[in-house]
């Protein structure tokens, strides 16, 4: 089959890999409909130590379930699925407290061996904990607001239930990518009053402002800063999502949170240390976030894109074949689109 | 009048310092009842620079109104009064919401030039949003219980409400300092179903089991953390207490806080930067806590001091003379006494 690896820094290429094939008694093996390439595929494009194997891309898609083993009871070859981009078990304790991404037998810390998501065919472990059965065609025109609920809708919208997101509350955003823009929709879903985005990139923060976002702010730095204590009363806001992970952000991030707020991270952090001393616990502020169980937000957020009512494939400016993959990332790369849609 | 200062590590003297008076308004002048010397005020104790002119020490006490400036409208000459360790109007959006120690106008970042509790006398700026008057005489038994709703009590106390602990929820304190204790004594009012103390001084264990402690692990680094997991079922638990401030014990927190759960931190932080990177992330640890808006928790807290329910005066191991107060730090430093009052 043909499949996304990437070898090193900008250095992607679609390959002829092996078919995967089920290897558990509770794995489906599902073929790709639509997937698409993340902002966090961005960190290793960048700084990925050179491989001559490869490493298998994509952690996205919505798929049609091909075969399943024999202990799989919850979905069936033809159903259409979103896949989370973590796999659970859907039974241990983590699973069933909605913190699927610590599962104890298929969470972040089990290696599962199963490859990426930019690819014409997946092995799914632990299929009845993983897969979330969706009851459309495969040719369904909501197939790229779907494909949200793999990661970016469920990403951004972890943000701000961790960061206590409610009616009344002041929100910044850090990041105009698709899980910055993501946060600002469910943001505004929870009631927000006042929703700020930084970015500087008009085409996405204009998509921002769709989606809720009351003020828009492209400075950075100090500049930054200030911009966004001028608009919530010199104080900062309630709740600020990083939804980029590099330090600068975060360091943002703690400048423009008002006493007692709350920061929230959905950008996976590029750093080990950070500021977390004397001048965050005088001012009560609380760091929170982390890898969204994006499994335990579907019940919640796919009404709203079934009935239209939210528009979050809206976050796709790109189609592209699979076998164009390296094209793009390139393009996100370059900022010259905000996220692009792989199709087998 | 008679008041400590500390001039340098190791070096506290009890001088003969200017009488304070009434400046503002709404000043109100206090006459110390009982003062104490904090488990904080052990930092500059190692590492202030040495000061010729000195500064002047402690933030907890219990008082008697002695004169009220002409706006003071709450306490009258004669009340007694518990002073929170930090200053507030009682009026601003951040009293209100019970962050008093954001004061618009008295709190943290706000310097008012009044000098400290280990003293004959005070000067209380904002009388009316900081005082507490309570209902007792000053020679009162239950003055060591008061003289903890100034600072420890309530400092514990927000660790667990920060902290999210509630009936059924894992805990462990990190120090057996009186904060560590009484967040203990917290950690049981609020329902936890286990509560691990981590500390190994005996005298101090015993009052923590006393207070609610489950079980005391006296072990450090790996064979604390181990002996912590043991007990958790491999898991860390929901709520970590960080009752220290040094980095290992923040180190040592995030090692035995359960995926999804919080590490709620007390301990003045003695450091800028730690770990917050990727390995918490992952994790979805939340750091949170910090300085204590002990006044917003006085309400709660009095009547269980008042009818004896709880005894959260029991931290005072030592009382002294105001005069030998450098005995009183030494005895602190040495771990001889818990905590040592003060009395004029």
């Amino acid at each position: 089959m043909r499949a996304a690896y990437m070898y090193g820094p900008g250095d992607v290429r679609v390959i002829d890999a092996p078919d995967p094939r089920i290897e558990q008694p509770t794995d489906a093996l599902v073929r790709t409909v639509v997937s698409c390439v993340c902002g966090s595929d961005l960190h290793p494009y960048h700084s990925m130590k050179a491989n001559a194997e490869g490493r298998s891309m994509g952690h996205e898609s919505v798929s049609v379930v091909e075969e399943v083993g024999a202990d799989v009871r919850t979905v069936k070859p033809g159903d259409v699925v979103i896949v989370p981009f973590v796999y659970s078990c859907g039974v241990c304790d983590f699973c069933v407290a909605g913190l699927q991404t610590s599962c104890r037998v298929a969470g972040l810390a089990h290696p599962t061996g199963a490859e990426g998501a930019q690819a014409a065919y997946r092995r799914i472990p632990f299929a009845d904990g993983t897969l979330y059965r969706v009851d459309v065609a495969e040719d369904d025109e909501r197939m790229p607001g779907l494909l949200t609920l793999s990661d970016v809708y469920g990403t951004g919208y972890h943000a701000v239930v961790t960061g206590g997101v409610a009616p009344g509350k002041d929100v910044v955003v850090i990041g105009d990518g698709a899980v910055g823009l993501l946060a600002v929709l469910s943001a505004k879903q929870l009631g927000a009053e006042r929703i700020v985005l930084m970015g500087r990139h008009t085409a996405r923060t204009d998509l921002g402002r769709r989606y809720g976002a009351t003020d828009v702010v492209a400075e950075r730095g100090e500049e930054g800063i200030a911009a966004v204590r001028d608009l919530t009363n010199g104080d900062g806001a309630h709740v600020v999502v990083d939804a980029v992970g590099h330090l600068p952000a975060y360091e943002q991030a703690l400048a423009v949170v008002r006493d007692g707020g709350t920061v929230t991270r959905v950008g996976v952090p590029q750093y080990a240390d950070g500021p977390i001393g004397r001048a965050q616990f005088t001012r009560n502020v609380t760091i929170t976030g982390g890898v969204a169980p994006v499994r335990a937000y579907i019940d919640e957020l796919l009404p709203g894109v079934l009935d239209g009512s939210v528009d979050p494939g809206a976050v796709f400016d790109r189609t592209l074949p699979l076998d164009d993959a390296a094209e793009g990332y390139r393009l996100m790369d370059d900022r010259a689109a905000l996220k692009v849609m792989l199709r087998p």
